[in-house]
């Protein structure tokens, strides 16, 4: 483990995506969503990916200089083509367009194509914030979960995000994948050699598992609910609209289509669209009532939902969004903490493009 | 169990509404609404209900001649007040005002106030599907429902559904509460005298239990994931969601201030809001791309996952809404079966009104 300053980690990533190519404004984006990750504590979907992104960009699946457009809209809705960009600079841009047609007509909706993995949902959904905006984000990934009473990997975590500002508490923000837990959740087992609760994976036979590692050997992630009695058909329907509205509606690849994340594995041979496919969304507040009336109110509702009586004294209960700022709030002053073998994987990167990483401690 | 005729049970109910003043047409859409329910074998939202709606009446907490009124919008969205009116009634109007906005704009968006309890979600959402619209339905709820780690009962059941358009295949609907269990299954439990399983409820004291009784006894529901560790935050997350958008971004009572729907309980006295709030919510398919093309898909996503290969031979992988149009296929040939305590309560409602139950078949 090594700790990392924010903002050396950050000017490295960014160095990076210029070196393969990207512009430097998409270059600086696309960082600030990779370190927006890290920061937040979701250490998954931050630097440890950099590696992932070049991988793909080096087979040729990732343009770092897309002509993104605007290829079908109306007032309050717009389809964009991500021209095989990078999902971390696509799916913001998505976002300025939604927010755009909800400054006109009270929401905006974009399904996006062609683009590829988008970092933290939450990142693209945070952006209405500033603007007294409720904002949405969805993507579809790599298959990895099985339906309810299905044994065969048809969708991906498929995560789910909406933003809601608030007055002088801060926001709500909850941003979760439509699965018992994350992929990363699993991988931090495997390291530790520990078990998995059931009810987050099964094996290739579709029999419920504890061993981290039943997934790599051909089971599969499980939906929220984790089995038909706890409600997993529930979170495969989550998953399911996820996939519907990031990729059918889009004209991107849907289900056991969407291509996946490692460079590794292949294409589908028979893709049924473009690329990955994400949905953002954006609601202006004062589109229902006065924005300062309707910020009173989530002070009111936040206050009212951290004042809950709780089972344990030790453990009050959390709004959406609270362990993400707290992880925030220390990794900006004290660093960011980067395991070991991401810490390769930078120093690898690094070499490829005559590059040095930062700095670190231990 | 009595087994009674589609046609004159619906008659009967509309009959009930009319006679708590309900204007004709307001009281075939009630009707139609809790019909479509118990059609749908959602048993627990049907004409079970029918004599709670009537209870409330009686307390002067429905107003069944609203003036249901827009009181703000812009192109894509609106406010609606449903003046105490019965939901089952305001809902399908602000869906209405919601395809007509989305018909204009590409999306219509409607928050609704001062309404009660709204039958089904998936009644709302599916009225977009002869339009080639996606449809939303959302609603908060009597708080039943304690949030991870606390032990209060602060959100309802709180349902999201989603209905999406296909082409020979028939649509995908998903309607489902955001709890691991819906408050009906534990009443089948109850009156079967069978324990429930871990992760549906929890005792007055937060801890988990599996007596059905529970609940009454001040325990809560719990969201869908059951515990932390099962991805319950991202239930709680879900439900409250549901909440702010119905309510807090309508004016309505939210949290634990959400009025009750037993007519037993008492209002809050220091209500932050008007009545329950839901949220509605039109998608215009070709404001994003031709409704045809993505019908074609539609179909494909479904097949695809039809085929999924199973767990067991003998239990296919089901598509969102199969088992619902499972049940209405028989029902409406077979007709609805209704359990004896509701049978009574129907026949309760008929003396007051003068009126008489239907004949059945045992």
């Amino acid at each position: 483990m090594k700790v990392f300053a924010e903002k050396e980690l950050r000017a490295y990533v960014e160095n990076v995506f210029v070196a393969m190519g990207c512009p430097e404004t998409a270059a600086r984006l696309a960082a600030d969503v990779l370190i927006s990750a890290d920061l937040r504590g979701i250490d998954s979907h931050g630097v440890a990916r950099l590696i992932g992104y070049v991988r793909l960009w080096k087979k040729g699946r990732i343009n770092t200089n897309p002509n993104i457009r605007v290829v079908h809209e109306t007032p309050g809705t717009a389809v964009v083509d991500g021209d095989s960009g990078l999902g971390l600079v696509v799916a913001p841009e998505a976002m300025e367009i939604a927010m755009e047609k909800a400054a006109n007509v009270g929401t905006g909706w974009v399904a996006i194509r062609n683009s590829n993995h988008f970092g933290i949902a939450g990142y693209h959904a945070m952006m209405g914030l500033d603007r007294d905006m409720i904002g949405w984000a969805f993507t579809n990934a790599s298959p990895l979960v099985a339906p309810t009473f299905g044994k065969e990997r048809m969708l991906g975590t498929n995560p789910i995000a909406v933003s809601i500002p608030a007055g002088q508490e801060p926001p709500f923000v909850a941003d979760m994948a439509t699965t018992t837990a994350a992929n990363g959740k699993l991988e931090i087992l495997q390291r530790k050699g520990e078990e998995a609760p059931l009810g987050w994976i099964q094996d290739k036979s579709g029999q419920p598992a504890t061993d981290p590692h039943a997934l790599k050997e051909g089971g599969a992630l499980l939906p929220l609910g984790g089995d038909r009695e706890h409600g997993s058909h529930k979170g495969y329907a989550l998953g399911a609209v996820v996939d519907i509205l990031s990729a059918v509606l889009s004209g991107a690849n849907y289900g056991p289509w969407a291509p996946p994340f490692v460079s590794f594995l292949p294409l589908a041979d028979n893709p049924v669209g473009a690329g990955l496919g994400h949905f953002v969304g954006a609601m202006r507040i004062d589109a229902f009532r006065p924005a300062a009336e309707f910020k009173t109110h989530m002070d009111q509702w936040i206050q009212r939902f951290r004042e809950t009586q709780p089972v344990s004294d030790s453990q009050p209960v959390l709004i959406p969004g609270d362990p993400e700022r707290e992880a925030e709030k220390i990794r900006r002053e004290s660093g960011i903490p980067i395991v070991d073998p991401v810490v390769n994987d930078l120093r690898e990167v690094a070499g490829e493009f005559g590059l040095e990483i930062p700095d670190s401690s231990e």
